[in-house]
């Protein structure tokens, strides 16, 4: 199959016509680059890509991690691949120079990232968890920490990990039970069991850097009672050589249906005398720590979710395009020859929806990425706080849009495939199982869901959710403008109506009626914003194409701006109305969920 | 986990309240039958599924069949718990008691097939494929061919496939190229390639007798042009002992999804002289021959997609209950005890989605058992007449409405589970990965969609279309007299107002329009349908509760009852309004995906 990974002209569309990407180089901490630096950059992790993990993806797949009873192994070939990406200094793309960083912009890291998460897989997890663990040590670590850990980190010498969940307690971190001992010596000693701990063991490095939720003795109950551990796998002396083993110990791997080049461990800590952990930053402010790393997290979740939606969009569409089976409706006469099966409409229909999934979720993807840079490095303290706050914001509807649509995406893919796509020798089955992990972790859909409605709306007399409003408004007033595309304007203006309506009345219902039964239904609400989210962001598109198609252009321009508008008009026309319904649930209080009993089921 | 297969008190309102299954036993054919002799009979299939299957599911699922270059090796024991399914005869429990039969009714085999299913995955498919194959030869075959192949079939000593399926050729059979050669010695030589022949090769039986479609030579073109052959694997001699092996080579296996147990392999017949083949009935009527066994294969579809449904419902509900984590959004306070998962009102959705997707789904698989019971034994040529209008006119439905949804109640299951159900320590995942290949095989979606619209709406002026609006009717004037129902009767009466206008409109269409623009939005249509029988059957469900309610019942009984009618609740306002939307699409001749072209996506 020649099917790419992703459709290089449409990154070009993102990056430098939707985004203004090469703009970025105006500022200080991007001076250094240009169109054509991004350009390189995105074309090494494609290398890489295609050198060390295409090749594998199958066989890490195939071969899941093994447990010896000691120590993990992963397939050999899977150490170069990971040293390949931590020469290309890819991890730390984003990163300060004085940090061994390349000061790209997320943008341009995040489309680099998706090579390697199309053609790696989960196994890019081992790379980017060390990353978020040594920003979440950079930013919260003391000066000891950094100079002792980080380093180690940024050169891929050691890997990190994220230990939060517990046998007991996943999703409501408020019940974690690990404790930590604060020791004679200075260290805390640290005891408890913690589970799907990813990365928590392997041989890609010297040494695994676990940064551990625990409860210090007497600390409040609930959330705000966790503190943040560094808890090594080997102990580090002051030369930075490595010393005797810590108490941490593997008690067992988790055999996940997807993404399983990326271990999922079950780790034991502190057996005997407690494993040595050293505190980051505050006692009891750990949940806040690990809460920027999760914001980070969350939207690299639905970046991975868009990113895999879209190489199982492209495949299938490589797939329909040359595979000839049966003839059109209309003409059943068995001489004439098969069609391609992108000729069928229903086929065309399934690579409609997984491009107004995909592209609709990568688009949103990157815009969290582009505005997760502007809160950071925009010119003004205005436009800083602007991007905070419409990122703050959308966080819940960017990690779960691409996360409930993207499976969504790959499931039509095996689909076109037909029985094709349910066998191994083409990777859409993997991608769909891979997929499956993302409205999981990193907070459920559901959780997601209260956070948006009974959270982020509210917030500060709902300055988040009034700039996204008067964002999408904008592009209504541009769309409506164009004569084409003033039609699906309207549908979108009708929709931010809705849209208020419904949010108007369940914060009034909130003030009166029970909050349970009012965020019941959190998460139509949730699906409600995300579809008029994505509708804004294929709108925005489709002004763009429209404005281009106006110029003289090649006929394959033509056709990708062509393509931007037809998918925009198949989002309003087939997937957009959903709102109403959604609307309808919503206004009316829906009680059906609310009052099921668990004994009627 | 102490969950249950199945629903018990559910199996018995199906077969007792919903299909008065009892009053089969007034019937010839069953007069041997009461209601305890059926109730054995599924005990007998609980018992074997317990037994035998439960023990190995997972690693039938984690040890896929190997293939040595010579034969395939399934784990060691599946060959006793085939055996064990083979000795307790439910493989013929339909069949005539000539046949050494149990003649019991399909509802009832039905029933018991499920639990096997359950329990066994598609390790169970080896037997059905059996059972199909010997049923096809009796019906079709001549008597030396029964003689011969159909009693060591039923036996279990010999096993069955059916091979269709080329390289290039899978829905559209019209252009497959196996072809076929009378010899001198008057049998068949048959030279070709299949793939994907589920239970290919095994090591389970003495031998495996294929049913093959082929092209005679000189054979006219397209589906009018195939024939059907029996092509043992190993020649059979006069004293029906085993003679020399034909030429029929493995060449491959297929590493499937899910469905892990039952074999999928490529086959490779009359690599030298010709394999030999026996011609079944005539030469040309093949495909007709095996679209008697086809309709019947898409019944077990849908059934085997809602079971697993079933399965993965009862297994998340028993979880939710059971599972600690959180607290109420009502109540912060971290000193209070977390509530089980099932008190979040989210949760409470997924599993209601749940039990209205699979509880819906085996309602209409149970239905289509009992007409294709009827069509046959019912006591008047009027009511087998109309049962058989029946049954043909809904098998695109029963076949692709459980294999849409039952997919989605499983990827529920999983959320309700969260992270413990993306591993291999619960099932649920297994039952999404099994369950995602019903929507593919025998007939995808789009194909039972085309079958739908294209040709069972508009067959016979339009007879089995009305038959089943009439029944639907029937329900809505039931229902209607019943004061808490008869909001629902109203939504259903609408849905078929809406369902009739939009056929009406789309038959007009199709003698003034383009046929292939009429049809582009089928899959939407048969969607439409689907809702709306599901939405007839929760609303004859909801009658049947609401009456029982009216008696003084048990409070587990009343439970049973209410939890019936709150899911058909959930359904009318969570899921059949959908409708609606693809009313709207297909009432416009929306063109959205008709025009889009190749070169745009």
């Amino acid at each position: 199959m020649s099917a790419p990974m992703l459709n290089e002209r449409d990154l070009a569309f993102y990056l430098y016509e939707l985004f203004d990407t090469e703009s970025l180089c105006q500022r200080e901490r991007y001076q250094d680059h240009d169109k054509q630096t991004f350009t390189e950059v995105v074309n090494t992790a494609k290398t890489i890509a295609e050198k060390y993990f295409l090749p594998i993806r199958q066989k890490l797949d195939v071969h899941q991690p093994t447990f010896d009873g000691q120590k993990v192994h992963l397939i050999k070939e899977m150490k170069p691949a990971f040293d390949a990406v931590n020469d290309s200094g890819l991890p730390s793309a984003c990163a300060d120079y004085e940090f061994n960083g390349m000061q790209l912009p997320p943008i341009v890291a995040s489309i680099a990232g998706a090579y390697l998460s199309i053609a790696g897989g989960n196994a890019l997890g081992y790379s980017m968890l060390t990353t978020a663990n040594a920003n979440l040590l950079a930013a919260h670590g003391s000066d000891e920490l950094i100079e002792k850990w980080v380093k180690p980190l940024r050169d891929g010498r050691f890997a990190g990990t994220m230990a939060m969940t517990e046998p007991d307690c996943g999703s409501g971190l408020a019940d974690l039970t690990t404790s930590a001992v604060l020791d004679e010596d200075g260290v805390y000693r640290i005891k408890g069991s913690k589970i799907y701990i990813s990365g928590g063991d392997h041989d890609l490095t010297e040494n695994i850097v676990h940064l551990v939720l625990a409860r210090v003795k007497g600390a409040p109950k609930g959330v705000k009672g966790i503190s943040l551990f560094v808890v090594p796998k080997i102990m580090v002396n002051e030369d930075g050589s490595l010393g005797e083993e810590n108490e941490v110990k593997l008690t067992g791997l988790f055999h996940k249906m997807g993404g399983r080049a990326h271990t999922s461990t079950a780790l034991s800590f502190g057996d005997d005398k407690g494993a040595v952990g050293y505190l980051v930053g505050e006692e009891n402010k750990g949940l806040q720590y690990m809460f920027h790393m999760m914001n980070e997290a969350r939207i690299l979740v639905g970046t991975g979710a868009a990113v895999i939606a879209n190489a199982g969009y492209q495949y299938s569409l490589d797939y329909a395009k040359n595979r000839p089976q049966g003839r059109l409706p209309s003409s059943k006469d068995p001489f004439s020859p098969m069609v391609n099966i992108i000729e069928h409409a229903d086929v065309r229909r399934m690579l409609l929806a997984q491009k107004a999934y995909s592209e609709g979720a990568l688009a949103l993807v990157l815009y969290g990425a582009q505005l997760s840079d502007d809160e950071k490095t925009a010119p003004t303290q205005k436009q800083r706080d602007h991007a905070h706050l419409l990122l703050d914001f959308l966080t819940p509807i960017i990690k779960t849009w691409p996360s409930e649509y993207g499976p969504k995406a790959n499931d039509l893919a095996i689909q076109v495939l037909g029985g094709h796509g349910y066998i191994n020798e083409h990777p859409v089955e993997m991608f769909y199982r891979d997929n499956r992990l993302n409205p999981i972790h990193e907070g459920t859909t559901g959780i997601q869901s209260l956070d948006l409605l009974g959270r982020k709306v509210v917030m500060n007399q709902q300055a988040g959710y009034k700039v996204v409003l008067a964002e999408i408004e904008q592009t209504i007033e541009q769309a409506i403008g164009v004569p084409s595309l003033s039609e699906y304007a309207d549908h979108l203006g009708s929709a931010l109506v809705t849209l208020n309506q419904t949010t108007t009345h369940l914060l009034k219902s909130m003030a009166t009626q029970n909050i349970d039964l009012v965020l019941a239904n959190s998460v139509q609400y949730l699906s409600m914003f995300g579809h008029v989210v994505i509708g804004w962001l294929w709108l925005k598109q489709a002004t763009l194409a429209s404005k281009a198609l106006d110029g003289d252009l090649h006929d394959d321009e033509k056709a990708f701006y062509r393509g931007k508008i037809q998918t925009m008009q198949y989002f309003y026309r087939y997937e957009l109305p959903e709102i109403n319904l959604w609307a309808n649930t919503l206004k009316a209080l829906d009680d059906t969920t609310y009052e099921m009993k668990a004994e009627w089921f």
